[in-house]
C-alpha cells in the first residue's frame, strides 16, 4: 500500500517514518529544506516538494496513493481535507482545523471514502477511549487532563511548544466549553485552576480550555464532560497577568507610526522563549477519567482512569508530542488499511472506538511503540 | 520676590500653586494646553508659553526672576539646570536628571549662585534627614524604603505612575548600588525582596533599586547605606517574569517588516495600565532608619526612624506624589529666599540639612502642609 503524508513538520515526519516500516510512504511538503532534513533523518521515505495550498492539484498529486494522512497547520486543515476527499481518497487527519470537518461528511459519503479526523492524543486518543466505553457503559462523567511540557523547567513560563505561540495564546483566550448536568457551560479560558500531583511529573496545575470539540455533539447524552490543560504551577497565573495587563490584546496600538497589536507583538517576544528545541526532552501527560454504570447491570458503578506519561525518545530522537499524537493517527491509518474500520463518511475517533476490535488495535499499536497507557479500574 | 517654575506638569504646577501663597510665581511650559489647565486650576499664577529646550534664550527668559525652580522631565534636567546657572540665577531642581549635576558646581560658584538639586522626597527629604543627623552622629546604617502607590489595587500590577512606564522600567532594570561595610555593592535591580508590614499601607514588598545617587559620594564615611522601593506584594515577581520573558529587552525584533524593541512596545502596552488618573487616590510611603552613635558620647547607640504616610488631598486635588516631593522642593526655595542657606555652588540636600536651622525649617514647612513625618527614637 502507498501512503502520502501531507506536511513534513515535527509530527508529520515522525508519522511518515513510523508508517514506512510497513508501507511505501511519501512525505509531501512545500519546503525543500524541510524535506531534505526529513530524507536525511529517514532515508527510507520518498519525498516530494509540492505547495499543498494548491488544492486543485490534488487529483493528480494523490492519484497513486491508497491512504492519505493530513498533518498540515490548522489554518489550512479544512481545505486540505476537503481536497483529499474530493480526490476520492481515504484519509486520516491530525491537522485540528478550527472549522467543523463534519460538514465534509456528505462529500466523503459521495466519494465512498473514509475520513477519521481529530486523530491525535487529545483530541484523538481521548476520543477513542470515550467511544469504546460508551458502548457498554452509561457514562456519567468524562474528564480529560492533558499537557505537553518540557522536562527542564525554566522560569518564568516553564513551557515550550512545537507550534507558534499565537496558537497557544488562542487556546488561552478562547472561552472554554464543557458539559455539566447535561448543559453546555461556557467559562473563561484558564478558569478553575486546580493543583494536582502526578507520580512522574510532580505537581501541575489544571485549568479549563476549549478542548472537547466533537464530543460536545457526538456524546451529548453524557451529562458531564470536561477537558482541562496541564501546566507547571505559576504558568497560568503569569498568563492571566499578561492577559489582564493587555499584552494579548487584539486592539491595535500606534507605535512609532506603525499599527501593531499587542497579541502579534507578544507572540514575537514569546517565540524564542517557547521554542522547543529539536532534541529537547519533553513529555506528554494525560489522565482520562470515566465513571458511570454498566449497561449490563445499572447497579454497578464503575470508574476507569487511563494515565499516560510519555517522554521524548532520545534514541529515535522523536518528541513525545509526535509519538503520542502521530502514532495514534498512524493506528487509525492501519484501521483503514486493515479494513477494521470501513464505514464511509467523516468520523471523529469516538465514532471509531466503539467498533469491534478498533480500540484494542489502537492500544496495542501504541503499546508496541512504548506509548503506554495504564488503567486503574474501580 | 519673583519665582519662575520651569515645567507645569503634575509636580511643577502643584509647586507653583504652593509658592504663589507667598511669592509672585510664573509657570513656564512648552504646552499652551497644559498652561491653560494650570491657569484654570490656579488663577493666581502667571503663565508663560516657552520652549524650555531652547537653552540659549534663558538669559532673557529669566532676567526678571529672583529664584528659579526646575521641574522638567529628567532627560532635559541637566541642560536646563546648566542654562539657569549660566543665566546667573539661584535655583532648586527637582528634575532628577541621569547626569551628575555636581559637574555644574564650578559654574554655580563662578556665577555666585546657589543650586539645591535632587530636591524631592527620595532623593530629597531622605537626604535632608541624613545630612541633619550626620552633624551629631556617627551614622553606621542608613536605610530608606520608599514608594508611591495607588489606593485602589487593581491586578495584575497594582501600580500607577504619573510618569512614563519607560522611566519606571529603567529603574526596574538598572543595577542597584548600595553601600555595605564601606564597599559599594552592585546588585541586580529588584533583588532582595522582603515583605514588610506597614500600619497604614498593610503588607508591601521592598526590593533594591538604584536610589542613593549623591549619597554614595557625599556620605562615603557611612559604612552601610541602602535604598529600596516599595510595591504591593506580587508586583515585583510579575515584573521579573516580564524581564525574564523578554518583554523589556532592548534588542530589536523584526515585526511585520518593522524594527521594534520589546521595551518600547511593552511601555506602550503599560501606558494605559499604569496611567495615574488626575484625581485618583494614591499615597506616598517612606521609612527612613538611621542608626549609630552620638558624637558627644560614642557609647550611646541610637536609632532614629522617620515614617511618612501621605495621601492624595481630595480638597486641593493635589496628589501625594506632588505634595511630598514638590513641597520639599518649595521648602528649599524658601531656604534660599530667607537666606537660611546661602552657600554658592551645587548642593544635594544632604549638604544643606546639616546647616543650622535648615532641617527644622523644612520639617516645619512640610508639617504646615500636612506632610507629616513621625519620629521613633530608641
Amino acid at each position: 500500500m502507498k501512503i502520502a503524508v501531507l506536511g513534513a513538520g515535527m509530527v508529520g515526519s515522525a508519522m511518515a517514518a513510523d508508517l514506512s516500516k510497513k508501507f511505501v510512504v511519501t512525505s509531501i511538503d512545500r519546503s525543500v529544506a524541510v524535506l531534505e532534513n526529513v530524507k536525511q533523518k529517514y532515508p527510507q521515505l520518498n519525498i516530494k516538494q509540492h505547495d499543498l495550498g494548491e488544492v486543485d492539484t490534488y487529483d493528480d498529486l494523490l492519484k497513486d496513493f491508497d491512504i492519505v494522512v493530513t498533518a498540515v497547520p490548522g489554518f489550512m486543515g479544512y481545505r486540505t481535507l476537503q481536497a483529499v476527499l474530493a480526490a476520492g481518497k481515504n484519509v486520516v487527519d491530525i491537522s485540528f482545523s478550527p472549522e467543523d470537518t463534519m460538514h465534509l461528511d456528505g462529500l466523503a459519503k459521495e466519494k465512498n471514502v473514509t475520513a477519521i479526523v481529530d486523530c491525535g492524543v487529545a483530541p484523538g486518543m481521548s476520543n477513542f477511549i470515550i467511544g469504546y466505553y460508551n458502548e457498554f457503559m452509561h457514562i456519567e462523567r468524562f474528564e480529560c487532563l492533558v499537557g505537553g511540557l518540557p522536562k527542564l523547567r525554566v522560569k518564568p513560563f516553564e513551557y515550550k511548544a512545537p507550534f507558534s505561540p499565537i496558537d497557544v495564546i488562542e487556546e488561552y483566550t478562547r472561552a472554554a466549553r464543557f458539559v455539566e448536568n447535561s448543559h453546555i457551560i461556557t467559562r473563561e479560558a484558564l478558569s478553575d485552576i486546580e493543583s494536582i500531583d502526578f507520580a512522574q511529573a510532580g505537581t501541575l496545575e489544571s485549568f479549563n480550555t476549549d478542548g472537547l470539540r466533537s464530543l460536545i455533539y457526538t456524546m451529548k447524552h453524557i451529562p458531564n464532560m470536561k477537558e482541562k490543560t496541564l501546566r507547571y504551577p505559576g504558568h497560568v497565573s503569569l498568563i492571566q497577568s499578561l492577559i489582564k495587563g493587555g499584552f494579548f490584546s487584539t486592539q491595535k496600538i500606534k507605535h512609532n507610526g506603525v499599527d501593531i497589536t499587542p497579541l502579534q507583538f507578544s507572540s514575537a517576544v514569546l517565540f524564542d522563549q517557547w521554542k522547543l528545541g529539536t532534541e529537547e526532552a519533553e513529555f506528554t501527560i494525560m489522565r482520562i477519567t470515566l465513571s458511570g454504570t454498566l449497561k449490563t447491570d445499572l447497579s454497578v458503578k464503575k470508574t476507569f482512569i487511563y494515565n499516560l506519561y510519555d517522554e521524548y525518545d532520545p534514541i529515535s530522537k522523536t518528541s513525545s508530542m509526535a509519538r503520542t499524537t502521530g502514532y495514534t493517527c498512524n493506528a487509525a491509518v492501519e484501521l483503514i488499511a486493515n479494513k477494521l474500520f470501513n464505514k464511509k463518511g467523516v468520523f471523529p475517533p469516538e465514532l471509531v472506538g466503539g467498533e469491534t476490535g478498533c480500540f484494542d488495535f489502537v492500544m496495542k499499536y501504541l503499546s508496541d511503540r512504548n506509548v503506554s497507557y495504564t488503567l486503574l479500574e474501580s
